[in-house]
């Protein structure tokens, strides 16, 4: 079968063995497959990546010396029902799963395994007990949005936010748009967006910020002062003593060095920054201007299989919410360019790749 | 009055007009004030600790280029009543009380104003309405610890600690020390200290510890893994389908840089680090690490008056818990060598100025 893969580096077209389903795997078929900001750095730094994942403890993740198959972010079919398996969903039968898979060494991440492909490919294999249904009333692209929601729906979970607090979110990719989205779909807000990108603004907008500013000091403390935060300990200090006041929750979605180190100095006194965009390189901080605004960085990763279903349970109660963060579509012979597209930067929000 | 003057990075006895009650006001003769890690900073690098605070917000924070007289950990004796005061304690009436002070121009910080001398000077000014008396059976000197010891109460507040979780301590100086005894008072374990110097670990061992070592890499993993927790991704999400495990929390109580950056790295996934030591020097950290290992980093500052008054209720009901931590004792005069001392480090923990 074709498959898109990673090798040395570079990303072909080549011809893989077909999966061999073990005890309760399912064969699908990949229908869309959404790329990544990790696959992008994959590509172009797999040494870095591998090397980060194996020093927080990750067993299972590729070694980047081996051949891979990408893709993570899949909506699939099912073709075919594999040993042991209970055959709970029929064949032909639209999935979403948690990119995970149960192989003999224990659990491997889908999409950064030498041993399984992922979901650039003409099949893979995934585990039975995983699958989500696709009901017929969402249809295959915006399926494909559950897992990069889900990190969104964990960010937001982990934040702290609720009808207390206000929100600032850094970074209008795909990233921070999911999480402004997800903001708006549980009520919360108001929601400050910042991106330099007009059209990024503008998409912000749409998946729900009440206003959405290029980066500007002056601007964002005007906002912050607009709903009554205080951006200093003085005022802070005052403020607390009459126990009024709303709780400052900003978003780091951008992932570049010297952000961490800007949002908190633009941020009120006692701001939590969940961090959800990876920065991967060595960032600086200051860590005594943190103590003294009482700053929280609140690093997130992953989410849990409540989450990944309340993802998906958010895209089937709104499926239109979400459409306009698909951009464009390619087949597995433009993978290569779409990756080096993105990475490039521009307009395009969310790539789905679609192998068969 | 006498008062120890800090002007232009020199610290010299100097005669200082003596304080004007304004309303509200009592006079007080300070007994015993602490030396804190902030004061040795000042001293030295007066511009650039007022840099921050500025820049935090502070407005009332004291001008570096005019004189102060700092001390903030002090217990003290009321010797007048000032204009518009309730006179509710005595004349004679040993107090302790938060380092704020009313005045003209709003909320200064006593010990770091150029408005209001602090407490290494012969008398000082307190809020009447911020006075917590001093009862007989708690002595001057440990007295005097309820300010840092305030600091180590909100610290373990605001790091989520509970029964579920698990305590390292990096570092034994005076607000390691603190936040190992509040752990205990509160019930709080087990605990694993950290520090280089044998003195502190043994002075760790008797505020609370169960056990101090002497930084080591592998001996913390040991630690941690003999506590049941895991330090890599690959344990941790196999943990989480069984809903066992208990919570790492970590205190970074060394404010040196390197630390925040070590810690992550040595601490198990999931792990929430409360930053109580304040790093003076731009830091480095690994975004990317501490998102695959989905840390927390939370800076406090200070505390609340219920956390003031908290901390003040620990040492009334035990006094003796914390009288190991003062070390020594000097005049007026010897104020500028005990800040050298403290400085060039060794096995004193709390000095204490002894203003009269």
């Amino acid at each position: 079968m074709k498959a898109a893969l990673l090798e040395q580096g570079k990303m072909r077209v080549a011809d893989i063995p077909e999966p061999q389903p073990g005890n309760g795997h399912v064969i699908v078929q990949p229908i869309l497959c959404g790329v990544c900001g990790s696959d992008l750095h994959a590509r172009d730094h797999a040494d870095h990546l591998c090397d980060l994942l194996h020093r927080a403890g990750f067993r299972g993740f590729m070694d980047p010396d081996q051949p891979v198959v990408m893709g993570h972010e899949f909506c699939a079919e099912i073709v075919e029902h594999g040993p042991a398996t209970g055959r709970s969903l029929p064949m032909g039968q639209r999935v979403v799963a948690m990119p995970f898979l149960t192989g003999a060494d224990g659990v491997e991440l889908i999409g950064y395994s030498n041993r399984f492909n992922g979901a650039f490919a003409e099949r893979m294999l995934l585990d039975e007990a995983a699958l989500i249904a696709v009901p017929d009333h969402v249809n295959s692209e915006v399926a494909a949005l559950t897992e990069p929601l889900a990190v969104a729906v964990h960010a937001v979970a982990q934040s702290g936010g609720d009808g207390d607090c206000c929100f600032a979110v850094h970074g209008c990719g795909p990233v921070g748009l999911f999480v402004i989205a997800r903001l708006r779909a549980l009520g919360l807000g108001p929601i400050l967006a910042i991106d330099p990108v007009a059209a990024r603004r503008e998409m912000a907008g749409r998946m729900g910020a009440d206003i959405a500013i290029a980066p500007d000091r002056e601007e964002q403390e005007r906002w912050w002062r607009g709903q009554g935060m205080y951006l200093g300990l003085s005022d802070t200090v005052a403020a607390a003593a009459t126990g009024a006041g709303k709780r400052a929750v900003a978003f780091e979605c951008v992932g570049k060095p010297g952000m961490l180190r800007g949002i908190a100095e633009d941020s009120p006194v006692g701001s939590t920054i969940t961090v959800v965009g990876t920065c991967m390189e060595t960032d600086m901080l200051e860590p005594a201007l943190m103590i003294q605004k009482a700053i929280q960085l609140r690093f997130v990763f992953a989410y849990s299989a409540d989450e990944f279903a309340e993802a998906f349970a958010m895209i089937a109660a709104d499926p239109s919410r979400l459409r306009p963060l698909v951009t464009g579509q390619v087949g597995l012979g433009d993978v290569d360019d779409a990756f080096s597209a993105l990475i490039a930067g521009g307009d395009q929000v969310k790539m789905l790749v679609r192998p068969n």
